[in-house]
Protein backbone atom coordinates (compact mmCIF):
# COMPACT_ATOMS: atom_id res chain seq x y z
CA UNK A 1 0.00 0.00 0.00
CA UNK A 2 1.69 3.01 -1.33
CA UNK A 3 1.04 6.32 0.38
CA UNK A 4 1.93 9.44 -0.52
CA UNK A 5 2.30 12.76 1.28
CA UNK A 6 2.92 15.83 -0.52
CA UNK A 7 5.33 18.99 0.85
CA UNK A 8 5.67 22.31 0.86
CA UNK A 9 7.04 25.49 1.42
CA UNK A 10 5.20 26.84 4.47
CA UNK A 11 3.15 23.41 5.12
CA UNK A 12 2.22 22.62 9.01
CA UNK A 13 4.60 19.48 9.94
CA UNK A 14 1.95 18.06 12.41
CA UNK A 15 -0.81 17.80 9.61
CA UNK A 16 1.67 15.27 7.75
CA UNK A 17 3.29 13.82 10.70
CA UNK A 18 0.27 13.18 13.21
CA UNK A 19 -0.95 10.83 10.31
CA UNK A 20 2.09 9.37 9.29
CA UNK A 21 3.05 8.06 12.50
CA UNK A 22 -0.86 6.14 12.52
CA UNK A 23 -0.27 4.73 9.10
CA UNK A 24 3.16 3.62 8.99
CA UNK A 25 2.08 0.69 11.10
CA UNK A 26 -0.33 -0.47 8.51
CA UNK A 27 0.72 -4.02 7.02
CA UNK A 28 2.35 -3.50 3.63
CA UNK A 29 2.71 0.58 4.18
CA UNK A 30 5.12 2.41 2.00
CA UNK A 31 5.28 6.13 2.72
CA UNK A 32 6.78 8.39 0.23
CA UNK A 33 6.72 12.38 0.76
CA UNK A 34 6.95 14.04 -2.21
CA UNK A 35 7.58 17.74 -3.54
CA UNK A 36 8.40 19.18 -6.49
CA UNK A 37 11.85 19.03 -5.94
CA UNK A 38 13.55 15.79 -3.70
CA UNK A 39 15.09 17.35 -1.09
CA UNK A 40 14.44 19.19 2.70
CA UNK A 41 10.90 21.37 2.22
CA UNK A 42 10.58 23.59 4.75
CA UNK A 43 7.37 24.66 7.22
CA UNK A 44 8.29 28.17 7.79
CA UNK A 45 11.63 30.02 6.74
CA UNK A 46 13.88 29.28 9.87
CA UNK A 47 12.16 26.02 11.25
CA UNK A 48 11.46 22.33 10.39
CA UNK A 49 12.17 20.53 7.45
CA UNK A 50 11.12 17.25 6.14
CA UNK A 51 13.00 15.72 3.31
CA UNK A 52 10.98 14.73 0.20
CA UNK A 53 12.66 11.47 -0.93
CA UNK A 54 10.37 12.07 -4.64
CA UNK A 55 9.47 14.61 -7.07
CA UNK A 56 5.46 14.81 -7.67
CA UNK A 57 7.15 13.38 -11.27
CA UNK A 58 8.39 10.12 -9.72
CA UNK A 59 4.96 9.09 -8.41
CA UNK A 60 2.36 7.79 -11.03
CA UNK A 61 -0.17 6.91 -8.53
CA UNK A 62 -0.72 6.21 -4.97
CA UNK A 63 -3.53 3.97 -3.42
CA UNK A 64 -3.51 6.41 -0.27
CA UNK A 65 -3.30 10.67 -1.15
CA UNK A 66 -2.54 12.72 2.43
CA UNK A 67 -2.26 16.02 1.70
CA UNK A 68 -1.63 17.92 4.33
CA UNK A 69 -2.41 21.89 5.12
CA UNK A 70 -0.25 25.24 6.30
CA UNK A 71 -0.25 28.62 5.11
CA UNK A 72 1.94 27.30 1.82
CA UNK A 73 -1.49 26.00 1.08
CA UNK A 74 -3.32 29.75 0.48
CA UNK A 75 -0.58 30.55 -2.41
CA UNK A 76 -1.04 26.98 -4.57
CA UNK A 77 -4.87 26.95 -4.75
CA UNK A 78 -3.99 28.43 -8.38
CA UNK A 79 -1.39 26.21 -8.58
CA UNK A 80 -2.12 24.11 -11.75
CA UNK A 81 1.11 21.97 -11.85
CA UNK A 82 0.06 20.48 -8.00
CA UNK A 83 -3.40 20.67 -8.92
CA UNK A 84 -2.67 18.35 -11.71
CA UNK A 85 -1.13 15.85 -10.00
CA UNK A 86 -3.60 15.76 -6.91
CA UNK A 87 -6.54 15.28 -9.22
CA UNK A 88 -4.12 12.50 -11.37
CA UNK A 89 -3.71 10.74 -8.04
CA UNK A 90 -7.10 11.23 -6.96
CA UNK A 91 -8.15 8.64 -10.12
CA UNK A 92 -6.18 5.98 -8.99
CA UNK A 93 -6.24 6.42 -5.52
CA UNK A 94 -8.38 4.20 -2.75
CA UNK A 95 -8.51 6.89 -0.37
CA UNK A 96 -7.88 10.49 -1.46
CA UNK A 97 -7.43 12.24 2.35
CA UNK A 98 -6.32 15.80 3.32
CA UNK A 99 -5.67 17.33 7.01
CA UNK A 100 -6.20 21.06 7.99
CA UNK A 101 -6.35 23.03 5.18
CA UNK A 102 -4.64 20.86 2.97
CA UNK A 103 -8.46 20.26 2.49
CA UNK A 104 -8.12 23.81 0.06
CA UNK A 105 -6.18 22.09 -1.67
CA UNK A 106 -8.49 19.29 -2.89
CA UNK A 107 -11.22 21.76 -3.46
CA UNK A 108 -9.30 23.76 -5.43
CA UNK A 109 -8.38 20.99 -7.69
CA UNK A 110 -12.49 20.41 -7.98
CA UNK A 111 -12.47 17.28 -5.93
CA UNK A 112 -14.92 18.59 -2.84
CA UNK A 113 -17.69 20.00 -5.43
CA UNK A 114 -20.91 19.37 -3.54
CA UNK A 115 -19.49 17.60 -1.37
CA UNK A 116 -19.57 17.65 2.69
CA UNK A 117 -15.91 18.36 4.02
CA UNK A 118 -14.12 19.95 6.95
CA UNK A 119 -10.99 22.20 7.17
CA UNK A 120 -9.40 24.26 10.10
CA UNK A 121 -12.17 26.33 11.32
CA UNK A 122 -10.37 29.99 10.33
CA UNK A 123 -10.60 28.67 6.70
CA UNK A 124 -14.41 27.62 6.24
CA UNK A 125 -15.43 30.45 3.97
CA UNK A 126 -12.26 29.76 1.72
CA UNK A 127 -13.03 25.69 1.84
CA UNK A 128 -16.66 26.73 0.93
CA UNK A 129 -15.85 28.79 -2.11
CA UNK A 130 -14.91 25.78 -4.16
CA UNK A 131 -17.84 24.41 -3.47
CA UNK A 132 -17.95 22.13 -0.83
CA UNK A 133 -20.06 22.49 1.96
CA UNK A 134 -17.90 22.70 5.37
CA UNK A 135 -19.47 20.32 8.51
CA UNK A 136 -18.27 20.83 11.68
CA UNK A 137 -17.15 17.36 12.54
CA UNK A 138 -13.46 16.40 13.30
CA UNK A 139 -13.43 13.65 10.37
CA UNK A 140 -16.06 13.25 7.31
CA UNK A 141 -15.94 10.36 5.22
CA UNK A 142 -17.84 11.12 1.54
CA UNK A 143 -17.04 7.70 -0.53
CA UNK A 144 -13.07 7.48 -1.14
CA UNK A 145 -12.39 11.09 0.08
CA UNK A 146 -11.83 11.82 3.66
CA UNK A 147 -11.28 15.35 5.26
CA UNK A 148 -10.19 16.24 8.92
CA UNK A 149 -10.39 19.19 10.38
CA UNK A 150 -7.29 21.79 12.16
CA UNK A 151 -3.52 20.52 12.55
CA UNK A 152 -3.70 18.03 15.19
CA UNK A 153 -7.48 16.20 13.67
CA UNK A 154 -5.11 14.30 11.38
CA UNK A 155 -4.36 11.56 14.02
CA UNK A 156 -7.95 11.02 14.76
CA UNK A 157 -8.32 10.90 10.72
CA UNK A 158 -5.89 8.05 10.53
CA UNK A 159 -7.09 6.11 13.08
CA UNK A 160 -10.40 6.06 11.18
CA UNK A 161 -8.64 5.17 8.32
CA UNK A 162 -6.46 2.68 9.57
CA UNK A 163 -9.75 0.75 10.74
CA UNK A 164 -11.20 1.43 6.78
CA UNK A 165 -8.29 -0.30 5.45
CA UNK A 166 -7.46 -3.15 8.10
CA UNK A 167 -10.24 -3.96 10.72
CA UNK A 168 -10.94 -1.71 14.17
CA UNK A 169 -8.75 -4.21 15.96
CA UNK A 170 -5.41 -3.30 14.07
CA UNK A 171 -6.76 0.52 14.25
CA UNK A 172 -7.00 0.49 18.51
CA UNK A 173 -3.17 -1.49 18.50
CA UNK A 174 -1.71 1.83 16.52
CA UNK A 175 -3.86 3.84 18.97
CA UNK A 176 -2.22 1.63 21.86
CA UNK A 177 1.57 2.10 19.93
CA UNK A 178 1.72 5.65 20.08
CA UNK A 179 -0.34 5.71 23.57
CA UNK A 180 -3.07 8.12 21.77
CA UNK A 181 -5.10 8.74 25.32
CA UNK A 182 -5.16 12.49 24.80
CA UNK A 183 -5.71 14.44 27.85
CA UNK A 184 -5.34 18.11 26.95
CA UNK A 185 -4.79 20.02 30.03
CA UNK A 186 -7.35 22.85 28.64
CA UNK A 187 -10.78 22.40 27.04
CA UNK A 188 -10.11 25.06 24.00
CA UNK A 189 -9.37 23.20 21.29
CA UNK A 190 -12.60 24.70 18.71
CA UNK A 191 -14.31 27.99 18.67
CA UNK A 192 -17.26 26.52 20.67
CA UNK A 193 -15.03 25.82 23.48
CA UNK A 194 -12.36 28.26 23.52
CA UNK A 195 -13.10 31.76 25.84
CA UNK A 196 -13.14 35.01 23.74
CA UNK A 197 -10.33 36.09 25.49
CA UNK A 198 -8.54 32.92 24.10
CA UNK A 199 -10.13 33.97 20.45
CA UNK A 200 -8.93 37.53 20.93
CA UNK A 201 -5.28 36.56 21.59
CA UNK A 202 -5.56 34.04 18.66
CA UNK A 203 -6.77 37.15 16.32
CA UNK A 204 -4.17 39.53 17.75
CA UNK A 205 -1.13 36.84 17.12
CA UNK A 206 0.49 35.31 19.97
CA UNK A 207 3.94 36.32 19.08
CA UNK B 1 13.76 31.51 24.25
CA UNK B 2 15.70 28.85 22.37
CA UNK B 3 14.14 25.38 22.13
CA UNK B 4 16.51 22.53 21.48
CA UNK B 5 15.16 19.38 20.06
CA UNK B 6 17.91 16.55 19.43
CA UNK B 7 17.77 14.15 16.84
CA UNK B 8 19.19 10.03 16.67
CA UNK B 9 18.95 7.34 13.62
CA UNK B 10 14.96 5.81 14.75
CA UNK B 11 13.54 8.87 16.67
CA UNK B 12 9.39 8.76 16.56
CA UNK B 13 8.96 11.49 14.70
CA UNK B 14 5.74 12.64 16.43
CA UNK B 15 7.52 12.87 19.71
CA UNK B 16 9.38 15.82 18.46
CA UNK B 17 6.49 17.26 15.78
CA UNK B 18 3.80 17.18 18.20
CA UNK B 19 5.02 19.34 20.88
CA UNK B 20 7.28 21.24 18.27
CA UNK B 21 3.70 22.37 16.86
CA UNK B 22 2.46 23.76 19.94
CA UNK B 23 6.16 25.48 21.21
CA UNK B 24 6.88 27.53 17.90
CA UNK B 25 3.93 29.18 19.21
CA UNK B 26 5.84 30.40 22.03
CA UNK B 27 6.37 34.48 22.02
CA UNK B 28 9.66 34.59 21.08
CA UNK B 29 10.54 30.63 20.82
CA UNK B 30 13.77 29.93 18.77
CA UNK B 31 13.24 26.05 18.02
CA UNK B 32 16.27 25.01 16.69
CA UNK B 33 16.63 20.71 15.81
CA UNK B 34 20.24 19.42 16.90
CA UNK B 35 21.83 16.13 15.78
CA UNK B 36 25.72 14.55 15.99
CA UNK B 37 25.92 15.75 12.39
CA UNK B 38 23.61 18.46 10.75
CA UNK B 39 21.63 17.41 7.68
CA UNK B 40 18.58 14.73 7.80
CA UNK B 41 18.33 12.39 10.31
CA UNK B 42 15.64 9.30 9.32
CA UNK B 43 13.91 7.84 11.80
CA UNK B 44 13.65 4.41 10.34
CA UNK B 45 15.74 3.65 7.43
CA UNK B 46 13.77 3.80 4.28
CA UNK B 47 10.63 6.65 5.84
CA UNK B 48 11.34 10.49 7.30
CA UNK B 49 13.85 12.21 7.45
CA UNK B 50 13.90 15.65 9.43
CA UNK B 51 16.38 18.17 9.36
CA UNK B 52 19.21 18.80 12.02
CA UNK B 53 20.31 22.42 11.51
CA UNK B 54 23.01 22.49 14.03
CA UNK B 55 25.00 19.81 15.61
CA UNK B 56 25.20 18.83 19.19
CA UNK B 57 29.15 20.79 19.30
CA UNK B 58 27.38 24.08 18.03
CA UNK B 59 24.94 24.19 20.99
CA UNK B 60 26.14 25.54 24.15
CA UNK B 61 22.75 25.56 26.61
CA UNK B 62 19.60 26.39 25.88
CA UNK B 63 16.10 27.36 27.83
CA UNK B 64 13.98 24.15 26.80
CA UNK B 65 15.80 20.79 26.07
CA UNK B 66 13.00 18.72 24.70
CA UNK B 67 14.04 14.79 23.71
CA UNK B 68 11.82 13.05 21.82
CA UNK B 69 11.93 8.82 21.93
CA UNK B 70 11.80 6.14 19.39
CA UNK B 71 13.83 2.74 18.79
CA UNK B 72 16.98 4.13 18.47
CA UNK B 73 17.09 5.48 21.88
CA UNK B 74 17.87 1.84 23.27
CA UNK B 75 21.46 2.22 21.77
CA UNK B 76 22.21 5.56 23.02
CA UNK B 77 21.65 4.77 26.83
CA UNK B 78 25.35 4.13 26.68
CA UNK B 79 26.14 7.01 24.14
CA UNK B 80 28.62 9.00 26.59
CA UNK B 81 29.08 11.84 24.03
CA UNK B 82 24.82 12.68 23.90
CA UNK B 83 24.41 11.73 27.56
CA UNK B 84 27.37 14.11 28.42
CA UNK B 85 25.91 16.88 26.13
CA UNK B 86 22.51 16.09 28.08
CA UNK B 87 23.35 16.48 31.01
CA UNK B 88 25.31 19.95 29.73
CA UNK B 89 22.01 20.84 28.26
CA UNK B 90 20.17 20.39 31.58
CA UNK B 91 22.63 22.39 33.76
CA UNK B 92 21.78 25.76 32.00
CA UNK B 93 18.18 24.75 30.94
CA UNK B 94 14.86 26.27 32.42
CA UNK B 95 13.12 23.22 31.85
CA UNK B 96 14.40 19.67 30.49
CA UNK B 97 11.27 17.83 29.17
CA UNK B 98 11.26 14.42 27.19
CA UNK B 99 8.73 12.67 25.10
CA UNK B 100 8.18 8.49 25.27
CA UNK B 101 11.49 6.72 25.93
CA UNK B 102 13.12 9.72 25.49
CA UNK B 103 12.97 9.29 29.23
CA UNK B 104 15.30 6.38 28.68
CA UNK B 105 17.85 9.22 28.09
CA UNK B 106 16.88 11.32 30.60
CA UNK B 107 17.27 8.61 32.90
CA UNK B 108 20.72 6.97 31.69
CA UNK B 109 21.95 10.85 32.12
CA UNK B 110 21.19 10.58 35.96
CA UNK B 111 18.69 13.14 36.00
CA UNK B 112 15.77 10.91 36.56
CA UNK B 113 17.32 9.20 40.18
CA UNK B 114 14.88 9.52 42.72
CA UNK B 115 12.31 11.30 40.94
CA UNK B 116 8.82 10.18 39.26
CA UNK B 117 9.06 10.01 35.65
CA UNK B 118 6.87 8.52 32.92
CA UNK B 119 7.83 6.96 29.37
CA UNK B 120 6.23 5.29 26.64
CA UNK B 121 4.10 2.07 28.72
CA UNK B 122 6.22 -0.71 27.51
CA UNK B 123 9.24 1.01 28.87
CA UNK B 124 8.53 1.11 31.96
CA UNK B 125 11.36 -1.69 33.13
CA UNK B 126 14.13 0.11 31.57
CA UNK B 127 12.73 3.75 33.17
CA UNK B 128 12.82 2.34 36.69
CA UNK B 129 15.91 0.43 36.19
CA UNK B 130 17.62 4.27 35.94
CA UNK B 131 16.54 4.76 39.77
CA UNK B 132 13.00 6.83 38.53
CA UNK B 133 9.94 5.80 39.65
CA UNK B 134 7.41 5.21 37.23
CA UNK B 135 4.12 6.83 37.03
CA UNK B 136 1.20 6.29 35.13
CA UNK B 137 0.08 9.75 34.14
CA UNK B 138 0.44 11.36 30.52
CA UNK B 139 2.62 14.51 32.11
CA UNK B 140 4.76 14.48 35.04
CA UNK B 141 6.47 17.82 36.46
CA UNK B 142 9.44 17.26 39.17
CA UNK B 143 10.79 20.58 39.65
CA UNK B 144 11.86 21.53 36.18
CA UNK B 145 12.16 18.11 34.95
CA UNK B 146 8.79 17.32 32.71
CA UNK B 147 8.26 13.76 31.59
CA UNK B 148 5.39 12.80 28.80
CA UNK B 149 4.13 9.54 28.24
CA UNK B 150 4.33 7.33 24.81
CA UNK B 151 4.43 9.33 21.38
CA UNK B 152 1.50 11.42 21.08
CA UNK B 153 1.85 12.68 25.05
CA UNK B 154 3.72 14.89 23.76
CA UNK B 155 0.94 17.45 22.52
CA UNK B 156 -0.49 17.38 25.92
CA UNK B 157 2.70 18.21 27.76
CA UNK B 158 3.68 21.13 25.34
CA UNK B 159 0.63 22.78 26.15
CA UNK B 160 1.10 22.36 30.08
CA UNK B 161 4.69 23.47 29.52
CA UNK B 162 3.19 26.09 27.49
CA UNK B 163 1.10 27.59 30.32
CA UNK B 164 3.74 27.93 32.72
CA UNK B 165 6.29 29.12 30.45
CA UNK B 166 3.54 31.93 29.55
CA UNK B 167 -0.24 31.74 30.77
CA UNK B 168 -3.41 29.83 30.49
CA UNK B 169 -4.77 31.88 27.78
CA UNK B 170 -1.80 31.96 25.95
CA UNK B 171 -1.60 27.94 26.01
CA UNK B 172 -5.55 27.60 25.32
CA UNK B 173 -5.25 29.81 22.26
CA UNK B 174 -2.24 27.60 20.57
CA UNK B 175 -4.77 24.38 21.41
CA UNK B 176 -7.37 26.42 19.65
CA UNK B 177 -4.87 27.14 16.74
CA UNK B 178 -3.74 23.56 16.21
CA UNK B 179 -7.21 22.59 16.95
CA UNK B 180 -6.44 20.33 19.34
CA UNK B 181 -10.05 18.85 20.19
CA UNK B 182 -9.27 14.90 20.21
CA UNK B 183 -12.09 13.02 19.29
CA UNK B 184 -9.92 9.51 18.69
CA UNK B 185 -12.70 7.02 16.85
CA UNK B 186 -11.59 4.53 19.01
CA UNK B 187 -10.32 3.79 23.36
CA UNK B 188 -8.00 1.51 22.97
CA UNK B 189 -4.74 4.52 23.76
CA UNK B 190 -3.44 3.13 27.01
CA UNK B 191 -3.03 -0.84 28.02
CA UNK B 192 -5.76 -0.42 30.99
CA UNK B 193 -8.15 0.71 28.34
CA UNK B 194 -6.91 -1.75 25.17
CA UNK B 195 -8.43 -5.40 25.06
CA UNK B 196 -6.62 -8.28 24.90
CA UNK B 197 -7.04 -9.02 21.46
CA UNK B 198 -5.30 -5.34 20.87
CA UNK B 199 -2.74 -6.22 23.42
CA UNK B 200 -1.86 -9.30 21.84
CA UNK B 201 -1.78 -8.17 18.20
CA UNK B 202 0.50 -5.53 19.02
CA UNK B 203 2.64 -7.96 21.18
CA UNK B 204 3.03 -10.33 17.61
CA UNK B 205 3.33 -6.82 15.53
CA UNK B 206 0.84 -5.39 13.50
CA UNK B 207 2.81 -5.17 10.82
Amino acid sequence: MRIVIPLFDRFTALDAVGPYEVLKFLPGAEIVFAATESGPVRDAPTSLAVTADATFADIDSCDVLLVPGGPGTRGLVQNDELLDWIRRMHQGSIWTTSVCTGSLLLGAAGLLTGLSATTHWAAIDVLESFGATYTAERVVFQGKIVTAAGVSSGIDMALALAAHITDQTTAEAIQLAIEYDPQPPFDAGSPAKASQAVKDLLARGIH
